[in-house]
């Protein structure tokens, strides 16, 4: 099938930053097929969308989520330690079908805002895999592994185990990368490390994991090891395999050379909205830039950052990158819509594929209108993106040449029924929650 | 005429915070008449608004904004010396319908985003003025005074002449209230300042500037008179008037004793989304909060800040204040919702009118959808306020008891219209910018 969309002010995000002001690009069956100007002759197509004089970019790439916890946003968000008191005893209320649930309703929230990719780390994460393909996102998809029992497994070792079947039933999958994810550097044994980094080589999975986020972690490295997360990595081997690390906030001089030379094989997931609400922080990300690494965005879950969409994590970054360096100029908009988007796609590995408006890319597009009150005057459209727009600015999205957002309306979905259903499967997490909230 | 709205989750922001969580309210021509429960007889009214369990608060107080700037959005964002390079020189392309086309249109972005109250300096602001009448928006609205020739003035002493029948023409205005607006601490010479404080001790006006905003101005300072910007105004006479001072990014230990004493007499526009877009910093605003002064949120102008709406503050307030004090439980999300409505309103010295929801007070309100994708689940509303909404999510709005937004859309304007008016003002001004960035 063919699928035109017209009337576009185009950035494709290739190497040459190539902007087109009036331009159209067809769509054949999954893949970008032809791009050209509005005075060209239009090629023939059996759907066309006007756009509208709209901005098309690459369908953005959200580096880093817990889809699943969508029942945790707006708890207890200004309590001191949140995570022990509230998301570690709360996740035992969750569910297969919560988590699906929460998942399919975060995936409508992203595909709304124009997020195509999301790489997800949590629970139960079969049915993360499933509420993918039923939305029509493209996924990476890990469950968690982590020293304690959890609503899921009752050790490490059972979670890895499970998760050999995972990569193994979905491979090769055209949406769906399975990955393997252990929870964060501080919260497994280093045997369970070893496994999964010849589990990584074996099945060629990548791997996703929280990294130097926490102070306490620098500290128990620092002790435990004398070295940090970041060489303790190295030393096991992870960097020979994929690696989507998380945040990486506390990245230290030593660690710097090491992370240049190693920096075809992982990925940052840079996390700046749930990084500063809770005051952890702002990653070097100049350096890293400097280091040529792969940094992509992030919202972390809905409880950490609360907001799904790049374009609250776009704003973000700005307002973070030029006052951390006292730079005003630093990372200019153009800068903060490539990582969003074509930057995000190398830290999952996937450049090849999506990030870009190319033809023989995957069709994973947004389109952003330029109608609302707060997108006139547009002079640079990056501009207009990182600095006025919002996720409602978000008119229509396509996954691997799917119409699934059109005119700001899920297509193959219907939002209420999603937010029922999911309100439904979180009665008994609700009251749990109600009673820890009290307690405060 | 009697107007109901019924079935909102009411955050009233009074004394006591107090919350009702299926409430109604009753306006009166322009004031609140009665507030209840939704269990009880609900009051008979001429018109009923069912807010579907909506959030209703204060509608918001923008503390500091420049209104006429519509034109410079998204034009040279990330370019060094902005002011010097793209904003002064453009601003001779200013005509008085050019500013008042401006107003108008970013009185609607703010209206459409639950802003009920700005506070505005810029030049032609007799048109400013009458742009708020005519929007129905309220209104502090002052001419600004510099010592350069500008697209208005020859002189500052011009600017001050002119302003005194201003203060007159629009004294005890319903909607309007007329301020004196010194550009900024170091922008003006010492005769000035004099003149400004003895014409605003006599029309007992409020005076606006940016203040203690700039390294150079702070350096200037005290190289020229040994003493802070703050100590400056102090020594004039200024805290015997009544002073909206943006910014105050550079307090001196030296200053806070001064500035705690004082504190009845101003109020401080705390703008952080154009302080830490252009790299300027944080304000201590924890700090002054200690100090029990009193703080207001504002969004600078449209090419400062970008946006004119205060969620994007809100948001940005909480990360940034959290992570530069290191204390991610510092400024819990009610307390910074309170900063947007009942602290602007003590900025302005307006706590008599509006900012809260009480009997008796002006019928400024601002209604928020929980029905949109990014609005549930919500256990706390204020979390929901300022970590998960943005602007889109405003369905009503009432000014001094009109309805100006239903349904996320203008009832007394046509968005297109004042659009169309804009860009059919801005040509020379869109022809002289494009060669300045082409310049670049
Ligand atoms: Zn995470
Ligand atoms: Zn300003």
């Amino acid at each position: 099938m063919k699928q035109l969309i017209k009337n576009v002010h185009l950035l494709t995000m290739d190497t040459k930053m190539t902007e087109i002001k009036q331009a159209y690009v067809l769509i054949e069956d999954q893949t970008i097929a032809q791009i050209g100007e509005m005075t060209e002759e239009l090629p023939e197509a059996d759907v066309v969308t006007d756009g509208q004089g709209g901005i098309l970019m690459p369908g953005m790439i959200n580096t880093h989520t817990h889809a699943g916890m969508i029942p945790f946003r707006s708890l207890g968000d200004d309590v001191p330690d949140r995570l022990r008191r509230f998301l570690f005893p709360l996740e035992q209320f969750m569910t297969p079908e919560l988590v699906k649930s929460s998942t399919k309703y975060a995936i409508a929230e992203m595909l709304l805002a124009g997020v195509t990719t999301f790489c997800d780390m949590y629970y139960f994460e079969e049915e993360v895999a499933e509420a993918a393909v039923e939305m029509g996102m493209r996924g990476f998809v890990g469950e968690t592994i982590i020293e304690m029992e959890t609503c899921d497994f009752k050790t490490p070792d059972d979670a890895l185990d499970w998760t050999e079947g995972f990569l193994k039933r979905w491979s090769n999958h055209p949406l769906v990368t399975p990955m393997i994810a252990p929870h964060a550097t501080n919260t497994n044994r280093k045997e369970i490390f070893e496994r999964i980094v010849a589990m990584a080589k074996r099945y060629k999975a990548p791997i996703s994991m929280h990294v130097a986020e926490m102070t306490y972690e620098m500290t128990e490295f620092k002790e435990k090891y004398n070295q940090t997360p970041v060489a303790f990595l190295n030393d096991l081997g992870f960097f020979n395999e994929r690696i989507i690390m998380a945040h990486c906030l506390f990245i230290e001089e030593s660690d710097w050379s090491l992370l240049h030379e190693q920096r075809s094989n992982f990925g940052i997931a840079h996390c700046i909205g749930a990084n500063t609400k809770s005051a952890k922080g702002v990653a070097p990300v100049k350096r890293m830039i400097a280091e040529e690494l792969n940094v992509g965005l992030g919202t972390d879950g809905p409880s950490s950052g609360n907001t799904l969409d790049l374009f609250t994590q776009m704003r973000m970054f700005a307002n973070f990158q030029k006052t951390a360096n006292e730079d005003r100029s630093l990372f200019p908009a153009k800068e903060i819509v490539r990582l969003a988007t074509e930057g995000g796609s190398r830290v999952l590995g996937l450049e090849k594929l999506v990030g870009t408006i190319e033809i023989g890319k995957q069709a994973d597009l947004t389109l952003v209108e330029t109608q609302s009150v707060n997108m006139f005057p547009i002079y640079d459209a990056y501009s207009a993106l990182v600095y006025s727009a919002n996720s409602s600015n978000v008119s229509d999205v396509w996954v691997q040449g799917q119409h699934l957002v059109e005119n700001k309306q899920l297509i193959k979905a219907d939002l209420n029924v999603l937010r029922e259903n999911l309100a439904n499967e979180m009665t008994v997490f609700v009251a749990e929650a109600k009673k820890r909230s009290e307690a405060i």
